[in-house]
């Protein structure tokens, strides 16, 4: 068995303790004799699990108890829809803040929805390299919510502050960052995440949401599919029908190892200092460069570039030589994109800067 | 390692086979040093996974060229909404057949989107013990479509014919029979099947729609969610976002283990050895009977009960200590049921057979 330095931006590395236990259990749950796959989602061992799941989140992320936790089927681009169909019962209004491709896809499924949706802030003017001034907003008294994708995987960039949003219930797009670090959750209407970058495997979105922001079906104000109501999660513990078990397993555990390091503080203080060798390494490099504003800087999802699409396409070649694989950029932006979500070692990224330091040598202009 | 017989409804028991193989895989993909759930959906050897599967599917099922293979994120109950989202793209009517649960599930959902779909046989009369005859139903020519759900997982009945109707795209949900059997695709307009019964573990629906019926966004007559649209699938090869990749590495898995043993007319003999197993000792039992019309029997889930819901508690819990799990009936019905999926063994239905026998001897009444 050998192992790599893995840094797709999702989905991405597990913790190896998390791939071993699941290795072990795969037969045999816990003395079941099946494995959590084959699994009554509606038996006892399974309702632990879930239940687990959501009370090692609830405790991680200190989860007031008028948030609810749902598990949903599908994606972040499937809650890019269940986010006006839940929450535009008033007036099918909402602004968005864009900051990069998740956002702007965001947008325009609202807009499916309702052409009374805005952009009320945007860093498309310099390609996404920042994040802009969210303390002055043109909120509306008619706004049902105020949308954000708070880490933005393809451009590296993250909110340090979280939007003024005049009283209007604050809706994050987490998915790069979730569990990343503390967060003060009730200062969110809604916080969901795709688990497949930071927590366990794709086919499954977290929503953590403010208990009056979920909506009975006659309130809605589009003919809205049961499995996008978020009520129907709420009130049956996400088991209305069969959910993703095992995603709901691996992301159990993956909670439970998070709380064996230390919780949310220690995962924040690991990726800060896995953060930081690398831009130090960028900073102080002549060859690549890390084209984002220093303060909107991701702990998660670090961008560079050489300026030459011959020596970056070199790069990613000869990086997969030395164990390190995944490191294009996505299309859009070209360039490597190392993703350091909290399962990538430190060891990870040493072994990646060390590569650059060798890749500048062997390639100074 | 201890491994039971599991007769769980869904999820449901897999081949060893496959268990074994998923295991040994779990932290090194064919030498990719990753687990396929760390893996990048836009990689090469997860190209190959869902090529593969979808190429091993078509395969199995002989599916024809115009008709297109899609895996969706969420089970049937997303595409209950999906159903009519897609294709009422005429005149929004529809015509449904009531066998049983999940069949009224999917009519309730249609009616969120129009007040014109209707049912058209129904065999509530008798507690959904049969099929009723579809050889000439009502339907209209402004139907869009005429819906089954094949196999009824909780009542143990199932299709012996697919209804006659008139022309109209017949839709079916074959959650619970999916690949147990050959079937004529072209007979069909859709199928569709949520994988945790016959395939794959929880989280995903396979769809098989003959290219005419998948319409553009324009076509729709509902704000549909980009993730509900069959299109967006169909344009995308499944992967507009990253999908459910572990369910599809495990269903890519079942499609070759079933190849392996000789594709569906193998599988459709030894499914049709087990039932017969099975209901022969129902059909010679003084204490357990099998409410079902004979020719109504499905060869997937077999039902049971001895009349005296005491009794059957008492056979559920001492099946468990004979290492028989999940054969408890749904809470609708109560009971026994045992589903006798494609991968549970011969030995296994044996296996419940002599426990049957010898609780009978020792219950006779």
């Amino acid at each position: 068995m050998k192992r790599v330095y893995n840094f797709s931006a999702g989905p991405a590395v597990l913790p190896e303790e998390v791939l071993k236990e699941a290795q072990e259990e795969i037969f045999d749950y816990a003395d079941t004799g099946i494995s959590v796959m084959e699994m009554s989602h509606r038996s006892k061992p399974f309702e632990k699990i879930i239940t687990d799941a959501e009370k090692d989140l609830r405790e991680l992320m200190s989860i007031p108890d008028d948030y609810k936790v749902l598990f949903a089927q599908g994606g972040a681009t499937t809650q890019f829809a269940a986010v006006p169909m839940n929450l535009m019962s008033e007036n099918k209004q909402a602004a968005y803040i864009e900051t990069g491709n998740f956002s702007k896809k965001a947008f325009e499924e609202a807009k499916i929805f309702s052409d009374k949706v805005r952009i009320v802030a945007s860093s498309k003017d310099r390609n996404y390299t920042y994040i802009p001034d969210c303390s002055d907003l043109p909120i509306d008294e008619k706004d049902d919510y105020v949308y954000i994708c708070e880490n933005n995987t393809i451009f590296g960039t993250t909110f340090k502050n979280i939007p003024n949003t005049k009283g209007k219930p604050l809706v994050s797009d987490q998915s790069s960052c979730f569990l990343s670090k503390p967060v003060n959750v009730s200062d969110y209407g809604v916080i969901y995440a795709g688990v497949q970058k930071n927590v366990g495997p794709a086919g499954m979105a977290i929503i953590i949401a403010r208990g009056d922001l979920i909506k009975d079906a006659e309130e809605l104000q589009f003919p809205t599919p049961t499995m996008l109501r978020w009520k129907t999660y709420s009130d049956s513990g996400s088991l209305y029908n069969t959910p993703n078990c095992w995603s709901i397993y691996i992301c159990g555990k993956v909670f439970k190892w998070i709380k064996s390091i230390g919780g949310l503080e220690e995962m924040q203080k690991r990726n800060e200092e896995k953060a930081k060798i690398l831009y130090d390494c960028l900073d102080s490099s002549k060859l690549f460069v890390n084209g984002v504003e220093k303060s909107s800087r991701s702990i998660m999802n670090v961008v560079f570039k050489t300026g030459d699409p011959e020596l970056d396409a070199k790069f990613v070649a000869e990086a997969k030589d030395h164990g390190i694989i995944s490191i294009k950029g996505h299309r859009i932006v070209g360039g490597m994109r190392a993703s350091i979500y909290n399962a990538m070692p430190k060891e990870g990224v040493i072994s990646l800067v060390r590569f650059m330091e060798k890749f500048e040598k062997e390639n100074a202009r």
